[in-house]
């Protein structure tokens, strides 16, 4: 897909606003911009300034004055793509922008792709490739959480990370198929202890990154968190309050919620998923059991699950509540934050039976709150923020995002496991040798060392236009 | 509401896309800007860079990088707003951007109001009032031709108009108050005569550019063109033929259009404004008699009404429907295009009936079409170009489209013709002074020659943010 003999442009914002810019890159982005930028102070000629420079002037096509711009000008290979490149500074007009973008494309440029800058900027070197995404999760970030996770991404932790273990891989390969040159005559030159101590290491990191993707998924896309349990023991006022608006109906009649509700809060940096769901119970009504099916489907996937159960109904009828989330196959290893709601009009003796009688599990939560005061609801998102803080969001761990790292990282994983096999049962050189290969492949994927146009193209495909 | 002393920001762009830029203006926008933004390349300091200049570099705010950003740099008076100023050109992640601007205003900067940035240009000279204007009109300009009178505007085509007929009223109304100053002496200084001229010239050049306010306003805001006619006739198969999709509704049954659709469609660079309507007949429906009602007041609000009329129906039910569209009081002046519709399945009698016997006006067209087949309808869009670019908007004329131009204009000549009547009667001088000074301040009311805050802040705070 790389056209490095051509020069591409896009719109670079989109929406409205008072200004646009269209990128231009590419060998010609200077000649041709040229011919439709006319700078008020006379004498200057673009082609001839320096990068980082600005010039003030007017884009002129079919013998109109289009626009009054700023443009920019970057230098092979001080800019983002390392090609020469431009950025032009208009006013957002659509027409405008339209107008600028058909007189470079008649002058010479091409439409560029989705990700296509970043995609050269990849191609020279600028980035590698698990940066280059992190710049499509930095532009995406809506959180702290996700935006810390793409930047440090972006500024190459992570491929450090797995450079320096491809490296020490790469390393003892060559010396395993040097040994393999040598043929019948019995030589080790890679030391086989060593080796296992490496393919341990890398596993174990492989892992550990592996393990972090359901996380970082979730952090990247807002920790999906169910709010569960049966008809009318507050779950929409409970979310209304969370989200501070009116986005539930909230009706006296056992049923009203009938679609899942989405939405997201950002509660210390992180980006929650709120769903609401229909209250679980046996009804008749087509409709709402269309919703009841559709909360357990949101449950299984849900990383967080709040049951919500009515203090007034007392523990039984709570804990029939709790053994029916326990029980789908989905919900095993998970933990449930248990709400215990009404506060406000609950007996003492009843706070106790709940207190005394639920049915909670190691690491479950149990909070009393009142969804209608707030009270408890501090505490809530305390219990919130631990849960997903817990497996190293706040630490400095590096947290894997991408499902193409993850894939690749499983790949890695399932390579290295065979090569541990094979010398715990003093395999053929060969054949560790095969798999070692396979693993430094899997993990050259991830930056880039390794690729094809086929991965390349579906990469840069999912970027948005002008990036 | 200028506040000089402060520096304010606010985002330029908005919505999606890959990259976002944030303003900064005001005197201390560089020294705010240094304590947030940190160069890659060492020994760089901000402050001391001239205008036009990008430097590379990273935000951080609370000990945190928040972006890798470029940042342009603008030194007084060469900048938009005339004072200190800078973009950061950031990514387009909502995070990032409200870090930023909470950086940069812990910081000591204030949030721009919306048009914060052009009040700023206009109190420091970069700008006229009309100028500072039309910069909203090109932001929001969509077709060629409300881009061409938003950009001439902004070249200061229409301000040196009234600039300059602003100088020459100015030179009179001193000679007339040099005579009052010599008070029984009885000397002239001001040549009645050429007073009498000027008067009439400028009284003419305000009629003239009072009149195109209405398609000025129209071409900015779309030409609002009404389809009508009686059920059953074609008209939303025409407005979907125009509008090349299915917006409409179109089906067998009379009265299927109950609400007026409206649709944009651009030819030849100029936007019209489609609208289809209800169609008009004696019902019972309610809901249908109130889209009828609707439809009359959209025809009385329409710049051009396009009859729909079945040829098959003949010429005598078209003519009562004709002469219901005609008998509206709003529509005494206007031109009819009758669109003679459904050629594809006519019979040659019908067609001959309708030629031979339709009431047309003088100005009226008669097109016979087929909404269905497409037959025609390329003559319809000359009929409909040529009666928009007849009054004037192809020629090299000033167009006005602002309604606070329109208004000024308005007691321009009211004073004007006072002034006319007071020559003619030989009213006493200092009357007539009053009446021309008047008329100058309105002049000045317009470029901004005159104003107040009032004035001021009522014309910015229709501007988008970051403008």
């Amino acid at each position: 897909m790389y056209r490095a003999e051509e020069t591409v442009c896009a719109p670079a914002t989109s929406g409205g606003g008072a200004i646009a810019v269209i990128r231009v890159s590419g060998p010609q982005s200077l000649t041709i911009t040229e011919k439709i930028f006319f700078p008020f102070a006379s004498g200057i000629r673009i082609t001839e300034q320096k990068g980082y420079r600005i010039i003030y002037g007017e884009i002129r096509y079919e013998g109109k004055t289009i626009d009054n711009v700023l443009l920019s000008i970057f230098r092979s290979p001080h800019s983002y793509t390392g090609e020469d490149s431009c950025e032009i500074s208009c006013h957002a007009s659509s027409w405008i922008q339209q107008k600028i973008l058909e007189a470079l494309i008649k002058n010479g440029a091409l439409a560029a792709s989705p990700g296509e800058f970043t995609q050269r900027a990849f191609l020279n070197g600028k980035l590698d490739l698990s940066q280059a995404e992190a710049v499509a999760d930095l532009v995406a970030s809506e959180s702290e959480a996700a935006h810390r996770i793409a930047m440090s991404q972006l500024k190459g932790a992570f491929s450090d990370k797995i450079k320096s273990l491809r490296k020490e891989l790469l390393h003892f390969t060559s010396l395993i198929e040097l040994e393999l040159d040598f043929g019948e005559e019995d030589v080790e030159f890679a030391d086989r202890k060593q080796l296992t101590e490496i393919v341990a290491r890398v596993l174990s990191m492989a892992h550990d990154l592996a393990s972090s993707f359901s996380l970082g998924n979730a952090v990247k896309n807002g920790i999906p968190v169910v709010i569960a349990g049966s008809p009318n023991t507050g779950k929409s006022t409970l979310l209304n309050y969370l989200l501070n608006e009116e986005k539930a109906i909230v009706s006296e009649i056992p049923g009203t919620t009938r679609d899942a509700i989405e939405d997201v809060v950002i509660i210390d940096g992180i980006q929650f998923r709120f769903v609401d769901t229909a209250g679980i119970r046996v009804t008749d009504d087509i409709i709402e059991n269309l919703g009841i099916n559709r909360t357990r489907e949101k449950i299984g996937n849900a990383f967080l699950v709040l049951p919500v159960i009515d203090i007034n109904e007392g523990s039984s009828k709570a804990n029939d509540i709790l053994e029916s989330i326990r029980l789908q196959p989905e919900n095993i290893n998970k933990k449930l934050i248990i709400l215990a709601n009404k506060t406000d009009i609950a007996t003492k003796e009843n706070i106790e039976d709940i207190r005394e009688n639920i049915n909670t599990f190691p690491g479950d939560s149990l909070i009393f709150i009142s969804a209608k005061t707030g009270e408890g609801l501090d505490k809530l998102k305390t219990v919130l923020i631990e849960s997903v803080a817990g497996p190293g969001i706040n630490t400095e761990n590096i947290i894997i995002t991408n499902i193409r790292h993850y894939e690749a990282l499983l790949q890695v994983m399932e390579s290295l496991t065979r090569v541990e096999e094979g010398l715990n049962n003093n395999l053929q050189e060969d054949l560790i040798a095969l798999d070692i290969r396979q693993a430094i492949h899997y993990l050259g994927e991830i930056t880039g060392e390794i690729t094809t146009d086929e991965i390349l193209d579906s990469i840069f495909s999912n970027f948005c236009i002008g990036k």
